[in-house]
């Protein structure tokens, strides 16, 4: 179907007092991503020509945020209701010709495929004046209800203004609507605030088109998708219904999850086929994990990607450039950041390794700890393919340890090391016998002169 | 209300058969505090002047939490029922006028205010004989049942004995009550056995005082509030209720839990605003979360203080004595006890910072270690503001490292560092070219010996 | 009861397709072991005299379990419904005169006195043709639906062809079945697949044998027995069942799970009484827990025993061949591999040892390492009793050390230490004062150099 551009108008001027954050609302994450940012890529998906964000106090941050996107903020300062929010955004759209699509920052999971439902439903051949987005939750508490014949409104009624019949109703009113710009900009002007609070309610456009002889249409979306965050706990309701269904989609592109729910995604983690994820993983953001690679229990992975084959964990923690290729292992108690791991590398325990390039079956031993850091700059190491490095080893970078090059354990790695040559880096052993024998006794004696001055 | 002083008499004298522990039944821990301390805790903050514990066997385990408190134990053995059991405290009040309030040791989570209220009603100007707690569960299954008219007791009665009719009251008797000391002692000297059981049954007391005309109240708990503990599973049960309410508490206040059916609190924890907890994160007692503070996965924090915008984990290990100033960040695979870590100080990865000072700005580099322990005494580690660490060190202590001091990779340091200076503690790098590759060579050789030798 | 001997044929030819993985489905586990190896752990402790799996594809895949245990293989190719693969396992049981049970590869949980009720059910006095059984859904969907008087069938019908009345029948066929073998050959034979799909159906077996007048019986199971398993997400269900009434039995055996939803136990592991489970730990196959033993959070325990009150973690890891004694301490980030621990021995912190003996009393300093790998081989280390490793030392094996010596914190070991004795392999402390003052001012000044160059 072919429609006319749209633009955006999100709300997101509330205040959160509940929140009790000073974090703005709206940037408070879901799967790793702030709420704004999911309904920005969706829009983005769906292809809006402009966006808006209609923001109160809290400007700056959302700016932050907003402005490298090239999304435009208005100001409702002071607030009169949502179709007051609504009309400050007329200015930032001074030329646009179109539709507009009205969404809520902190109803941030709907999905671009019903925000172009909506579009086109609004663009059908019956033209609705606006498309309401209902939804049917599983208990309908105090939402507004909507009465529709077919998809056509019949009528729609705050709850408290609601008859026992009509709060029968199981359709509620999201509050998201579409609408054309020119349709838009005239109704929200005539707009009344004849009612307790005093304040301009959108929904009264709905209202103020039948008055003029034209009909709006409901489509419905499902109840996850139009949750509404104003509190700490039911953000996390939110990440949990965003979670669970992204475990169930993991899952259902053949991955296995022991323990699901101890499974936390980002928002933009991908999962190979054939992956196995233990009890107690958490994916931050830009995690890839490939065909038949291992997670093991309690690892911890975010802007890294595992080969196939490769297995992580547990207690493994890949940060963001780690590179772990195929059938390579990274083990226990083991971090990586900034450093590829060839196929088939290993660092089984203890170990952090950064910015480094680890060459295919190198072993890295048992605590050992790559020096990038001097307090000022970084620096880069390299080990060769087939290199052996022995445990409790520093390698002061930059170094390099040349391909199939062994290195002594305990080692402060300061020079590089040619291939195929052993490096060490040791003083002698020297043994003082009987001293700890002797050690002991003293210690033992003066505990026992201590307690006898005691007493 | 003006009150008269008020006893609690605790019992505590079931076999917990069920438990299949050696530990006492009241002494098993609900967020990591023993049922009995719970009610002990409550009971201090609503002013109790007396307090006894009716005990059976495992006396001792007992007294050792109680005796260091001021609470009396008295001994039922054999044990003849309920009223029974609070006539072994009489002895203990020899001289006590005032209000007894009947609790049992394994229904630990009554609220002070719950106590309070029944005292209140104790002490209305109807003056009841007995105020008994009811409640309402979800099933009420084989509860005692409250018949009542307003909150005036009606009638009570066992489940076994109830009539349709009364089974079907959603009211129940959770044994709580309380007595005024005068008429308690005189009414339990009066109840009977004359039942199935042959024991002395304390609801009894409500009939005996109604027989002298003298009418009882109920006043309502929480179901989750009377909640009683018989086995490990229902040890659990209560335990998931006291965490869902306190994480719910930590939300209310401000604080984001991603995934907040992962996060476990001690009794006492204490969280700040704008605090984020990461799924996995197990507080013991102590601890203290300042506002800002961020609480990364798998984090485990005990008897420790983390300030303002600090950072903590992944896999970070607070315990007692750990103090962690404002900004500062404890890493990955990191252990931190009885240490002070200043303003912005770093301890990043994989080290142990155990009784120490850790300067401001300082940077503990990757896989350091304070050796604060000989196998005898403990010795304190001295690291000055804006010091370097070098990865791979060990710091034997007593040793101090001064400001600004830079100590290199892969150092046991045994003496003082002064200000400014850098200390290096590092044998020669020595390089024997091409024996690593002669080494591959001849174990291969030898593998191939063995395996021929095997055909 | 005395019984005929039984054999049970397997049927594992479906495809698996929702699985979307390259295991066979019934090589995925639960509990740490494959779906098949349940059902075949249950029949040999049933007793079960020959045992025949019928495959499709992935004949390989599932030979390489089945074949060691001399269980026999059948292969179904092309695949016409259940009856039709059952005639496949004919064959291989030739000679065989007995019961034949028929079960599903993808219903693992099946108990072995419930297929021993169903043999016995088969001889009874009655002698019913066939023994079904049946369970009765929380959701009965669109099962198959048993008619019964008693436990005698009276008819049996498929979802789609039951009437509203059939339809409400709660009882439910699990496709699970016991038949004499000259019984099954004989009326499989007959079976015919007139029907939509064209395939022969199992059931129709009982219909065949009440043509010839002879009745079948049903007797039930519960429901989480005879769940199947068709997609990951009914894995993950299946597990999370197995998990559920683990952990309850391990409470009702006298642990505490403080959190029992984030413990993960595999099929074989052992708890004691008294054992203190902390939130989030993992157990792996072969893990056996004494009485009094505490595992805290955050630990992952596979093949590894654990004596008697010791202690283990939090974010400890044991592996295969780990023992650790009584009273012994595992603590923060240590791994410990084929490694015995003594009574009172302690390894505390950040440490990996493996192909150990650590003697009584032992105390293993933070950072320690075992260097028990050289690329080729493994070799082990002995640690003598009371014996006490300083903080980052490197154990290069094979090496002793004696009964109470001490090695000095950041030793290489590479020759034994005498009993008593103390080793060294220490360079000397040197300092350069001023250094690291002038390094930073260098740093600082070169920083600045580069900005003023870039403006």
């Amino acid at each position: 179907m072919s429609r006319p551009p749209f633009a955006a108008v999100i709300l997101a001027a509330g205040k959160g007092t509940r929140m009790k954050s000073d974090l703005h609302k709206v940037l408070h994450p879901i799967a790793g991503r702030p709420m704004l940012a999911h309904l920005l890529a969706e829009l983005a998906g769906a292809g809006a020509a402009e966006q808006v964000v209609v923001v109160g106090s809290g400007r700056d941050q959302v700016e932050r945020l907003a402005a490298p996107l090239g999304v435009a903020l208005a100001v409702q300062e002071p607030q009169y209701g949502t179709a007051h929010a609504v009309q400050q955004a007329e200015q930032a759209l001074t030329g646009f010709v179109g539709d507009v699509l009205i969404l809520y920052g902190d109803v941030p999971l709907v999905r671009g495929e019903t925000m172009t439902r909506m579009l086109d439903r609004l663009n059908a051949a019956d033209a609705p004046a606006a498309v309401v987005l209902g939804f049917r939750p599983a208990d309908a508490l105090a939402y507004g209800r909507i009465a529709a014949q077919g998809d056509v409104i019949a009528r729609m009624v705050e709850y408290k203004d609601a008859s026992p019949e009509e709060r029968a109703l199981t359709l509620c009113n999201s509050g998201l609507m579409a609408v054309r710009s020119a349709d838009l900009w005239r109704l929200l002007a005539l707009v009344g605030n004849d009612n307790a609070a005093g304040e301009y309610y959108l929904p009264d456009v709905v209202m103020l088109a039948a008055a003029e002889g034209r009909h709006s249409a409901v489509i419905e979306a499902e109840a996850w998708e139009v949750a509404g965050i104003n509190s700490r706990a039911e953000l996390a309701e939110v990440e949990r219904a965003w979670q669970q269904r992204r475990r169930l989609r993991a899952m259902a592109e053949g991955a296995t999850l022991t323990a699901p729910e101890t499974v936390w995604f980002a928002h933009d983690t991908q999962i190979g086929r054939d992956v196995t994820i233990a009890p107690n993983v958490v994916f931050g953001p830009g995690a890839r994990i490939a065909d038949g690679a291992t997670i093991h229990a309690f690892s911890h992975i975010e802007g890294a990607s595992v080969a196939g084959r490769a297995e992580i964990g547990p207690y493994a923690r890949l940060r963001p450039g780690a590179e772990i290729g195929t059938g390579a292992k990274i083990g226990n108690f083991v971090e990586v950041k900034q450093a590829r791991f060839g196929a088939g590398a290993k660092a089984n325990h203890l170990s952090y390794i950064g910015d480094a390039e680890v060459g295919a079956g190198a072993n890295i031993g048992a605590g050992t700890i790559t020096c990038n850091y001097d307090g000022f700059l970084k620096y880069r190491t390299n080990i060769g393919a087939g290199a052996f490095i022995g445990s409790n080893s520093a390698l002061g970078a930059p170094v390099t340890v040349g391909d199939g090059a062994i290195v002594g354990a305990g080692s402060v790695l300061t020079r590089d090391v040619a291939a195929g040559a052993l490096a060490l880096v040791r003083p002698a052993q020297t043994e003082k016998p009987g001293w700890a024998a002797s050690f002991r006794a003293r210690m033992a004696e003066a505990k026992l002169r201590r307690q006898s001055e005691k007493t």
